[in-house]
């Protein structure tokens, strides 16, 4: 399965008075970037959430190599790292879509549970998110394989 | 009753390109300073909803005279402009702590919800909060009298 | 001139406890729309303040009808209601992008400032950017013209 | 020398559909609690940006042991981890001002630099800050000699 980064530009609010965007956006940007990548791998968030399963995140970490700027754009290329069906670990690649530059990276780790945020195995309670998140592993990127990342 | 404005310094990550407090940030202050009056009027925010009050905003206006920049702090002045039971419109004078200049006003209108988000009118349902809001509009502010500001 | 609304799905850590977007974001998200609708009428917001141009907000509100909820999808609509090439007014139609219904109106109003925030008048300084300005006051979007907004 | 933490309120615009605060927001807690402490350390971060230093962030990372909600409130504790005049390392330690738990921790990571945020050593051109910054590494809390924390 090929999917496209998560893409999206800079916005105006989300710079600081260093001319740059602030570090704490960047968090922001793997969020959505994570929201995007569940609705290509075929499990909407908010479907997910529907039907009773919260996925907290537990550690998050990022690593900043270049800064942006306002009226530049982003190009998020989200993986799965870790996944045993009790928790998952993503990573994420923060490009600059023009230039092609890696200019940030992160990972975040994250446990199922349900709403009352108590730890469950989706592999037992839903077998259908289950298969889903074990595909998502194999998930390419064109952009990546055009080289043009 | 006589209470303190809401005070606190402006946070880096609020500064935009500008050098400057993005303006969007303004909104979150008269946010913040809505639940400090409200504590300080006897009603915290978290207990009004934990008794199933909601206090959705409908409106919310401000203009801004002169900005903030980072280093600087704030103090609102917040006030009941009008209550009827089922409407609630509050007023905020945003000043320079330190200079006591006004630098931006607002308004921010509200009705009163239930859980549902269905309009109530708290007079019937909860006599102890209607009290309290009508108590509240003879707030006055210690800094105004002692002309600080 | 067509042109075509501000779309953009809502994100997560934009609603807030009452599982709605947090009023705040609103006012984001019309900086947003004022910036695509700048690029989209010929002068992108970076290339203005690369001329030394400043556009910062003296007067913002918004209307609340309807919340967004996570999910879904905004469709904003903006439009130049005043222009003198001195101040500058904007208004906002916020729209749920899926059912056409409007959600959310605003309006901003704004001055012409030089890099010390002093303000100018644009007709003189940068003609260019004035005739833009003129132009836009005549747009129109592709999406109401098909009635569905 | 000694210091209290850092304190303050969840603010609500922070919660989001979880009925938590969003993770997102304990970057911008790990940023103020940073500007705070160093202002205590003697060195107001407004006053280091003057002089010609900025301290962007190189990595930065959080573990979410617990949740926030809204009417809790916040105590960060700060701690220098590295500090060699070209990089600095600092701690946070997130607890419920309240309870005394723990309910996050995190690092940030940063460099020197100067205007064009070009690494620079703060020994040779700013030796009274590096004085500061060695100080302050052994700054300890009130609170946690009193094992309120």
């Amino acid at each position: 399965m090929k999917i496209t980064p998560y893409c999206r530009g800079v916005y105006y609010h989300e710079t600081d008075r260093m001319d740059v965007v602030n570090h704490s956006n960047y968090i922001h940007w793997m969020e959505e970037a994570r929201v995007d990548f569940m609705l290509k791998m075929g499990l909407p968030y908010e479907k997910m959430e529907e039907e009773g399963v919260m996925l907290p995140v537990l550690e998050i970490n990022c690593n900043y190599k270049s800064s942006f700027r306002f009226g530049e754009h982003i190009a998020v290329i989200t993986k799965i790292v870790e996944y045993n069906g009790f928790k998952l670990k993503l990573s994420y690649d923060i490009y600059n879509e023009k230039t092609k530059k890696l200019c940030a990276y992160g990972t975040s780790s994250h446990c199922f549970t349900d709403c009352q945020i108590k730890p469950i195995r989706i592999i037992k309670k839903h077998p259908n998110m289950h298969e889903l998140f074990k595909n998502a592993m194999d998930i390419e990127y064109d952009f990546l394989d055009s080289r043009e990342f």
